[in-house]
């Protein structure tokens, strides 16, 4: 088969791979309905992250199971799955308090952008849907496996709840479905700091109530000023920037709580200005498993529809033009085509 | 009126001051029943935070009020009174959800080292009880004051809860009442991290069913081992300097929580260390006052003795004596008589 594969910064090749197989007992192989470009690709994309060989890319996946080792119980060949990017055996300390991207048997799920795609821990990590979804549902059901997982992370570490006022710095695919996560847990205000039109459009049509074009301290400053001086109940860091990162922390309120879900780049937290910002500060990969039960049920339902963040399809092959279009801001998330 | 005035690096004077008095129509001015030295006046003591003029020290007070301003309504005169080091309005924003040490108003009451001292915000800030304490009861209700009360937030904002297992790194008076407070809260299993046999024999009287001597990674090292590889459910850091800080968050279960309630001196938190250690960090000025009125009642009932973390009884004019004695930790905290 042929799969996209990085072979340094800005070179992305669809090249020959081999067919993936059940390799461990406990894996499956399924047949992709659909695959992705994720925001966290372009890391290694653009040299930031360096690889040291050639990397089949892609951990955002769905689709049909075709094969699976001989420990697997609950997954079975022909079920239509969703699984995250952190293969996770679902029964660990870790994954028994709802941390499964902390198992302490993680594996790294990876080179899902090819038709074909080995899953570890199958049982733990797959969660089939009762029947075959249709074709429209693929983009919505992809979505959830990270980038709906990740934005819904980010609002529950940040505690949204109903009336909440609620900020979220960033408006990459994580950040927009951040914001349509607070909205479907309640939140009453929800301001979406982003500079670009077509992202605070699907940020309005996502739910948000205001938009804050300012950065830094400009944009903290805005916000202060939206919320009476007091700052905002729960703020989403859908970046992992240094000024990101402090720009949520100075927007929230005092006992406010601040989630980051984007792996933070050279970031470093002063400790005494973290101290007298007095907020509550969780992240972390976010434990899609968690959630995915639930994620699945309301994009089955329309309740809601995290496919929209695709505004651009290509065939798998042009996978090295989708990655072009998300690195010039040109595309907010690339869908994949098989 | 004479009082303990800081001048420099080890230079703590008793010496004239004037006698405080009501100079904001919000004050009350009370007549101390004891005093102490805290662990975070050893920070400008040893010149570790830079003072620029001669400093009145104390920050901890109970006692009887004997004038209040015209807008006071809710302290009278003759009332014995409980108050925090942050004086607050008990109405902003941030004291309504229970930050009163992020109060909008806040003031850092200062000068507590002293038979007299004004209190600025009175009605938010004093905390008044039914009756006039005996005098054995004197030290406890000092210690709710501020050293018990940052004990009892770290343990909160850890979210110690029955069952759970907590470790304590420090132990100075502040470790030894979060051990207090954890175990008050219901912990099954409370690691008291101290190499400093009188601390673990009080750390054991309140609480503590585990002793660890070891720090930095060794310490790591030993709560992985009594944990069985998991970490514990929160980890309470009263000391506030890097190796703490990490030690805390490498201590800590993924998904679990780590609370600091010590002015950080120089402490950065890695991003990427943080993100992956999956925690909950919380932690800043204590807002004792929320838990004042709780904890008088705990300690007047007997329920918990904090006072007991006083293992050095001075008269007040002795007051360089008990900084010495801390800073050498030759005593745990040292009450001021009057």
């Amino acid at each position: 088969m042929r799969g996209a594969v990085l072979h340094g910064p800005r070179d992305i090749r669809f090249e020959d791979r081999d067919l993936p197989k059940v390799t461990q007992p406990t894996d499956a192989v399924i047949r992709l309905a659909a695959t992705c470009v994720c925001g966290s690709d372009l890391w290694p994309y653009r040299g930031i992250s360096g690889i040291t060989a050639p990397t089949p890319m892609g951990h955002e996946y769905c689709g049909v199971v075709e094969e699976v080792g001989r420990a697997v119980e609950r997954v079975k060949p022909g079920q239509f799955v969703i699984g995250s990017f952190a293969a996770s055996d679902n029964t660990c300390p870790s994954c028994a308090i709802g941390y499964q991207s902390s198992c302490q048997h993680r594996e790294w799920v990876t080179g899902a952008q090819a038709p074909v795609l080995r899953v570890p821990l199958a049982d733990g990590t797959l969660v089939a849907t009762a029947d075959r979804p249709s074709k429209a549902q693929i983009p919505s059901l992809l979505a959830v496996s990270d980038v709906m997982g990740t934005g819904w992370f980010a609002a529950d570490a940040a505690q949204v709840r109903r009336g909440s006022t609620v900020v979220v710095v960033g408006d990459g695919a994580v950040g927009l479905l951040a914001v349509l996560s607070a909205k479907v847990m309640g939140a009453e205000r929800i301001v979406a700091m982003s500079r670009h039109e077509t992202r605070q459009k699907l940020a309005q049509e996502f739910g948000a109530t205001d938009v804050v074009t300012e950065r830094g301290d400009a944009g903290v400053g805005r916000i202060l000023q939206l919320t009476r001086g007091v700052g905002a109940d729960s703020v989403l860091e859908c970046v992992g920037t240094q000024e990101s990162m402090m720009q949520a922390v100075r927007c929230a309120r005092r006992g406010g709580y601040v989630s980051y879900v984007g792996v933070p780049h050279s970031v470093v937290i002063e400790g005494q200005e973290l101290f007298f910002a007095h907020v509550h500060l969780h992240g972390g990969p976010a434990p899609v498993r968690r959630f995915l039960p639930k994620l699945i049920d309301l994009a089955l339902s329309g309740t809601i529809n995290p496919g929209k963040v695709f505004d651009l399809t290509l065939p798998l092959e042009k996978v090295a033009e989708g990655y072009r279009a998300m690195d010039e801001r040109r595309a907010i998330k690339a869908l994949l085509e098989l």
